[in-house]
């Protein structure tokens, strides 16, 4: 049915992924100094733009690693399914532009960085929300999958993206008070993510050629 | 005869088209924000670059989901075949630049729209007139194909691809009258190729070591 | 011996040669229109940008071709290889630089065009030159070879690397007299060994798990 | 356990290692020639660019050398792993930025160039404990190994690290009085690694689909 096979999707997803999360240093630049500055001190000036770099670089490493633990269970791919993933991968690829707003207006506080970080967490409920439905689609029956994990494990699975979705949304309604608790909220759900790796049981994917 | 097995031209080809889909983003800025202004508004005002990032990378990844599933069936390669490959990541790998244009003209209406979105659609005419000139090579006799599909399958691909090539023409023509229907137009063919995934039968590759 | 495998060597330089051919687009802008005047004027005014973008992205194209035609009759890597193959890349990943000096001032014509062609065409040199280098080591005894091909294959590719770096040579001395003539050999050049595909016969690689 | 395989790892790694070294040129551009100046002259005031591209090419290029030649002994990859990998990525990837720096204030020589060169030894510094770290872990038992080499093997590799990273603690130093001077410090130990190839006993990866 579909013509794009599981090891294109991933090899391509990959590289989109890789890229993305290469491409948020061309946002970091060299500073400018004025007369008489001190270029220390300039580059220390820019640390909301490290701040975001960080976070930023932790959430699409992340993203890469959840994907190939959901992928690894997938047997076939399904037109709703390449959708799907493109549409994640829509949403990862942005990741560098709200991280650039970021950097830009963290530093003047106020009402400023109140929307930035309010405009980057928005952009995270919509990747939230892009991940849990390829997730969804995926467990929702076990055409796609080599077999279908007990239902209290996709149960659990559901319930964690829930709980990150919720995460998210919590940060987007705090970046209108306090911007920096917001940011630490989206670094702690990359870390959470990061060490929550052996939560859903590998199925070894079966030999098929295990490309690039 | 020819140097480029498939795999690495597929390998070769998703790289370019990764990368483009990715370098989108890149022309997407935080925006300066005058004394007193508002961030949200400023960044409101830049919808042409967000329809133009939606669009361009809607056709990015129909551009991959259709090399794909033409290439699925292609059993070597022969020099044509890389060079018009070649051809068709030229006009790929473009496509940033003229959505850079849509972006800065089309917000400002009037002559520049116009001129800015008949730019990007007649890059479009050309990334079609490549792509068909590669599935009409392919497709010319059986040298390169596992096997040659029946000629009515044959028939009804190249009128589906001469279809396409007629709406960005038609696009083309659109937009020196109402550029946002010329880019309605390409969103929906981009729609359109998405979810038209079924209809060629797909002819799974044999084992061949499928790379990445 | 050497820790790289041939699979990893090749993958990573596609990976450099698809990054540096979809870079080049990011030189290409939006121009700058000024009040009343025509965005069609503006652009069609960056010709030289395109003309760039053309040749750089053939040249590009064709090191690839050329880089697997050399690596498929490679049957094991050593260090000097993996240093000598660092190089090649080394000048490939800079050429959007040269390509952005040329569209910068090719249009200005007089001095700062010649200077332009020839900044451009001696860094064609130095890639031909780290190109032949790498080919003299592969192809110097039959260590790193599946098997030696006949001497007279061996002497009639050299002579067609030799043949290629006169031209690049040519073109060096050509750009300060006549910078388009200089870009005219550059692109002709990238036909001909697009074209040249089938001359050296084609060792088909042992099967060993063909990657990505 | 992990649900990232190791062939995925090594090429989302490839991945981020190409492009890091593929960006290095955007830092690269056509210089700005005032009235009646000469492009020649322009493009040679550029020199520190020049170096820095240099310096932070041979640097990565390294980095995915080394890469590999811990990977190829890697038989199984575990979470703390993914963490540490996605750790060493995250400094590689940050390179263009230090090289940025250095390129645009080496030049001005003085207390900028001081600042500069220490900031790019400062991210070296932390590189090379990235890279340790992961190093270490792979080698503190066999559980990640095909088998664990001979003890003194380990010892002498932790050794080479150890001096590396205090050539990069040299180089921080040295950076406050002869910046030029710990930019060579970076090349030298470019170089070194570069040539230092045969020295871990490579053992040939088992064939697990060799991917991309």
């Amino acid at each position: 049915m579909a013509a794009v096979t599981k090891n294109r999707l991933e090899a391509f997803s990959d590289g989109v992924f890789a890229i993305a999360i290469t491409l948020l240093v061309i946002e970091l630049h060299a500073p400018e100094v004025g007369e008489g500055g001190s270029l220390a001190r300039a580059l220390w000036a820019q640390w909301p733009s490290y701040v975001a770099y960080l976070v930023s670089f932790a959430t699409i490493g992340v993203i890469w690693l959840n994907h190939h633990r959901v992928f690894i269970q997938v047997a076939q791919v399904d037109g709703p399914l390449l959708v799907l993933n493109l549409n994640l991968l829509l949403w990862t690829a942005l990741i560098p532009f709200p991280t650039n707003v970021v950097a830009e207006f963290l530093g003047q506080g106020g009402e400023h960085a109140r929307t930035a970080v309010a405009f980057y967490s928005a952009v995270y409920v919509l990747l939230g929300l892009s991940f849990g439905s390829l997730f969804i689609w995926i467990t929702h029956d076990d055409r796609l999958l080599h077999r279908l994990p007990p239902p209290e494990v996709v149960r659990a699975a559901r319930l964690r993206f829930t709980l990150g979705e919720g995460v998210y949304a919590v940060a987007l309604a705090v970046s209108f008070l306090w911007p920096p608790v917001a940011l630490a909220l989206h670094a702690a759900m990359a870390l959470y993510y990061a060490f929550d790796q052996a939560s859903v049981p590998a199925t070894p994917a079966p030999r098929v050629g295990t490309g690039g």
